[in-house]
């Protein structure tokens, strides 16, 4: 492909908005543009890489047995009405009412979707496990769209969804994809952490993250500091780390009332104006351990619990208890409570809930909310709380026998210094950006939405899911990210919009001939070639090859084809170095480096 | 591929609001569900289909060197406002608002993205031509979305825009999409009429539509029934087609002034009760081609002329004019108008505008509304016409003399029978279903939206336009409308989800190693098979493979495996009957076949 007749724009000005390397390599080597706030639109030479990165998914995905299908975009609220999700998720679903009033949404992810064609379809045990999957437009009304293609509005999703008769089922295609992503970030030259979002203690269902590191990355991960040789691998994000716990959590019934029996009796004690953790500290000379926090939060579109009928609630107030030194995670919090966000109370609900002052608030007597309370509470058998009036807190306050939780469960931010869950060395973090997430869904849809199949007996059960996901544009700007330098990209053979760019000093004479041939010979062999046939000076030309990031460069001079033996100059992008290679021998040569690369990268 | 994995969930029963062939095939052969009205889920065998007719689409559009590119689904309300098709578009556009109250359109197409992109990029004429395509997701807020995939809300759209710095390089590009347009429904296996929307009579910018016939099609074409070998194809859409007219059209003012010299005074004439066309050719006695009808009709967001500034009107009435015996062409008068749409007014509103009874209205002395006059009226020089009061009529009506028009036009609806425009035999109808569209736009969006160039010596321009539609899943339709039988679909090769099904009697024994055999063999050979492995009775298996269309089918039956050379049966879905063939010529003979079926429609 001629570069003149190939729409490339590239820009040497930096877009105002672009602060990372992606963003702006991916405006200034013109493979997209701005449609508007989180909306682009990929140039040809974008949409070449894109498109690779869409083949290398489709290809392990099609070997994984999965069938593709297409759904639409946008697609009926009713559907998002059944499985309750009209409601519960959030400002950030676009929902749509056509000129016949009628509710329609437009799709971020299609469990509904899916769940409602296959629900019709399944009757028999025969036909799982039901392995589907699509690469389609999603949109997310983010509020402040920004890094480029890496938190834009509309995006391009691989999203599969599988059935299955039984966990066992789930668990081998849930391995198999663990196996398909490794293999397709491979294949696309990334390196990703997988995360383990839960590690089984827990128990139940999984799911895994594929993180790339990321100085802008929205997610914190913990990682084990640990001698990573000595297989302790452990790398959890912050909304579902553990750590090792230095305390002895949840004493059974027996034990917490032996250890109340060896408390003094619950007493309340004087504190003026000592409100905070620090203070209390300071004014009874001990350690913020001792102390039983309680705090109110907030949370919004809380479902009921797993098995249980009932609508979504709108707006709920909790009070979570855990031990003075640790904070809690709101993430882990919104899990635990079914609800699609939580924050914490203002000061005015707070204190109407509690009928006490900020400060003084505390789960003894409490009765006019659940109360939370993090593992480590049900620890403290010697504790001090607020008692719910003003400048007053107990002391010897024991969990068991002074007041009982609703629920006792990890609400626990684990912190860089925590103790890592599996080998106990210190954990670290990192900043990262999801790219893929697959994950056991277990039965909510298909419990909410109906989905039914009859065993070997006739007798009708309920199958259970699983859900698969990869962001296509932030795999594709990941892939610049980590591969660049000041130039501009360094493409990966597998993703490079062409494999090598031609460049003739001058595009006249034998200069042109020999490059015209060598293009032909290339693409005969199946390589991708950009020929710079542009009438620009050699830098320009030059400036532009190393910005588009095309990992092989030939450059055809008038000075190196003279002389007995012809020559021709090929430099790797990621090289610094070029080297004089025998024009008969060009060819061959880069067509054997390109197939190497590729070797290296789908074997 | 095993039939036991591939999700073909067909179905013996016909959907009850299914009332066309592709439709009903599309459901009972599993190709697709319905998840709302007029939203369709492709399942994994349509999908395979579908994605067909998109390869042979892009090969062909790549062919003609357009470079595809990405453009968001969901775009900029600001970028509709700008070409003013916001307002004008209609209320089939889907207009959203985000959370942050902002407007977005879901595209129902996409001048203005694409003209949004390429103004920010253009700046010599050695850019242009540009030529880029889409292939992407489309909707359209069809308020009566039926006959499945044919009129859908969402649905695929190749849709190209070429950017020009002149007309002879737009021609050039509009007479290449026509011959891609041809090769891409004759590689289909469709048989399109081509129609061209303006045969040149009235200058300027051209326009061919890609039109199937069908008995639901929503298009009414005028085909020439004159001596086809004569060369005289004239095919036109019944809201562009023009006839032989049989008056003398738009007599120069001198000619006027001397017919109207030759006409006796206008004069009122007393016509009691006497409101339509027949009765007033009864009550005077004459012919229906003397009268002059006038009518009133209500335009909805009519555009400023050509070239003209100015705000979209919402709403505006016009009296129409046109010889007695003809009738007015909605399309072509809001054409004329630049409204998005015109439909005959009240009759509140033509009285209260007039100020005169329906069956009474007449354009001599009607000040209140522009009048537009058919060509037809301006070749009448002694006619009757209502007298805008009561019982009234007037007769030696002269055009020019007694009124005149602020527009005359064609307006004229043509119907069968009617003269063809290019050799006068009579015109026949159809009906027929609009699969693609080629269209020379001219500079609307590039002016409204600012792009322009500079020429060689440094000049501003606007370039001009051509923009190139083809829906896909209309295509697909079309391809079963004009392929199938009472059994089912029978696919042309290059569109069938597999060419060849296999069909052992029972999946076992020699059967089945014979099946598996002969699948391998023709999947190296590039082949797409479908291998019957299921538990059913082999009428179920043939029911089946007939209702799905795959080209070819084997059967593999014990009988015929004994004896000294072992047979298959090899059976074209487009014939009665099959052959035995020898085990070990099978695959040779089906390759060749399939081979020459593809060379056949890929010409």
């Amino acid at each position: 492909m001629n570069f003149s007749q190939s729409f490339i724009p590239t820009l040497r000005e930096v877009p105002a908005d672009a602060v990372i390397s992606s963003h702006r390599l991916m405006f200034r080597a013109g493979l997209l543009r701005k449609l508007g706030n989180g909306l682009f639109a990929y140039l040809p030479l974008g949409l070449r890489s894109f498109k690779k990165v869409e083949r290398i998914i489709r290809e392990e995905m099609d070997a994984a047995g999965f069938l593709e299908i297409k759904p639409t975009v946008v697609v009926p609220g009713e559907l998002w009405k059944e499985s309750g999700r009209w409601d519960s998720m959030g400002e950030s679903l676009l929902k749509v009412k056509n000129r016949l009033d009628a509710d329609f949404v437009v799709s971020p992810t299609a469990e509904e979707a899916v769940t409602g064609i296959v629900r019709d379809e399944l009757s028999s045990y025969r036909q799982l496990p039901l392995l589907l999957y699509q690469i389609n437009t999603k949109y997310r009304d983010e509020i402040r769209p920004r890094y480029g293609v890496m938190r834009g509005r509309e995006f391009v999703m691989k999203d599969a969804y599988s059935f299955h008769a039984d966990d066992e089922s789930l668990d081998k295609t849930y391995e198999d994809m663990g196996r398909a992503y490794r293999r397709i970030f491979k294949r696309c030259g990334l390196s990703v952490i997988p995360v383990k979002a839960d590690s089984g203690a827990m128990g139940g269902s999984g799911s895994e993250e594929f993180m790339v590191e990321s100085g802008i990355g929205d997610n914190t991960l913990l990682l084990c500091g640990g001698n990573r040789s000595q297989s302790c691998a452990y790398a959890a994000n912050v909304e579902k780390a553990e750590c090792r716990d230095d305390f002895v959590p949840c004493p059974s019934p027996g034990e917490a009332a032996l250890l109340a029996a060896h408390t003094p009796p619950i007493e309340k004690i004087d504190t003026p104006q000592v409100k905070t953790i620090d203070a209390l500290c300071a004014f009874m000379g001990s350690d913020a351990k001792q102390f039983i926090k309680a705090l109110v939060y907030r949370a919004v579109n809380v479902e009921p619990a797993a098995g249980a009928e009932g609508p979504v609630v709108p707006e709920a107030f909790y009070a979570v208890c855990i031990r003075g030194d640790m904070e809690v995670s709101e993430a882990k919090l919104a899990s635990r409570l079914r609800a699609s966000e939580v924050s914490l109370a203002s000061q005015a609900d707070t204190e109407r809930l509690c009928g006490a002052p900020l400060g003084f608030i505390g789960p003894v007597g409490l009765t006019s909310l659940p109360v939370i309370a993090d593992a480590s509470v049900t620890a403290i058998h010697d504790g001090v709380t607020g008692a719910l009036e003003k400048d007053v807190h107990y002391k010897h306050v024991a969990y068991g026998r002074d007041f009982k939780a609703q629920m006792v469960t990890d609400v626990r931010e684990v912190k860089a210094g925590d103790g890592c869950p599996l080998c106990a060395a210190e954990l670290y973090t990192k900043k990262g950006n999801e790219l893929g997430h697959i994950f056991k869904l277990g039965k909510k849809y298909t419990t909410s939405m109906n989905a039914s199949y009859l065993d070997e007996n006739g007798k009708s059960h309920i199958p259970t899911m699983g859900c698969y996901g990869i962001g296509l544009d932030r795999t594709m700007a990941s892939v610049i990210e980590e591969h660049h330098d000041d130039d501009g990209i360094i493409w990966p053979v597998t993703i490079a919009p062409y494999q090598a760019i031609i460049v003739p000093i001058k595009y006249e004479g034998a200069m042109k001939t020999e490059a015209d041939k060598l293009c032909q010979y290339l693409e005969a062999a199946g390589i991708e070639v950009l020929l710079d046939d542009r009438d620009e000076r050699p830098g320009v030309k030059f400036k532009d090859a190393d910005l588009l990031g095309i990992p092989y460069r030939v450059v055809i001079g008038d000075k190196n084809l003279a002389g007995d033996t012809p020559k021709v100059e090929i430099k790797r992008r990621r090289e610094k170095e070029a080297r004089l290679v025998e024009l008969d021998k060009a060819a061959e040569e880069l067509t054997s480096n390109i197939m190497a690369d590729f070797a290296g990268l789908n074997g």
